[in-house]
C-alpha cells in the first residue's frame, strides 16, 4: 500500500493485478461487499486486468486506523482469490 | 459526456449519481457485463454514491466510433435502472 495525497488528504491506495477484465471485477464485487458489511467504503477503479483500490475517512479527511484495517482484509481477499 | 485529455489521449468520461455504494456498484456490474458481451473495457471508477465511467480506445490511444456507441450503451443501463 501507498499513501498517497489527493487535495492534501491522504489516501492508502494498492493496484492488484487480474489476468482480465472479468477477475477483476470480481475482486471489485468482493471488496465491494467487505465494504457493505464494514459500512465503510473505498474508491474502486476496475479496468482490464487490474483493479486500483483506495482507502480513506471522508468525515476526518485522512487516515483512520479503520482504513489500514480494511486494507489488510482486501489483501486477504487478493491473496484468497490468488489461491483458487 | 465529456471528452477528457489522459496523457495526451482523448477519453469519454462521465459519473452517473446513485443513492447509496450498494446501486453504485450494480450500475458497474451491468456495464461490466456489456464490456464483456462487446470485447471493449471501461474504467469503472465505483464510489459510495458515484460511478465514473471512461471509454477509449487503447489500440489507437483515442477515441474511436465504438466508443461512442458504448458510452450510448452506458446511458441506457442508466435509463433503465433508473425507471426501477
Amino acid at each position: 500500500w501507498e499513501i498517497i495525497q489527493v487535495n492534501g488528504e491522504q489516501r492508502l491506495e494498492r493496484i492488484y493485478k487480474f489476468p482480465n477484465f472479468e477477475s477483476a471485477l470480481h475482486f471489485t464485487n468482493q471488496v465491494g461487499a467487505i465494504a457493505e458489511t464494514e459500512g465503510h467504503h473505498p474508491a474502486l477503479l476496475t479496468e482490464w486486468g487490474k483493479v486500483t483500490v483506495t482507502w480513506w475517512t471522508h468525515a476526518i479527511s485522512g487516515l483512520h486506523q479503520n482504513d489500514f484495517i480494511m486494507a489488510a482484509k482486501t489483501d486477504n481477499i487478493a491473496a484468497t482469490l490468488a489461491q483458487k
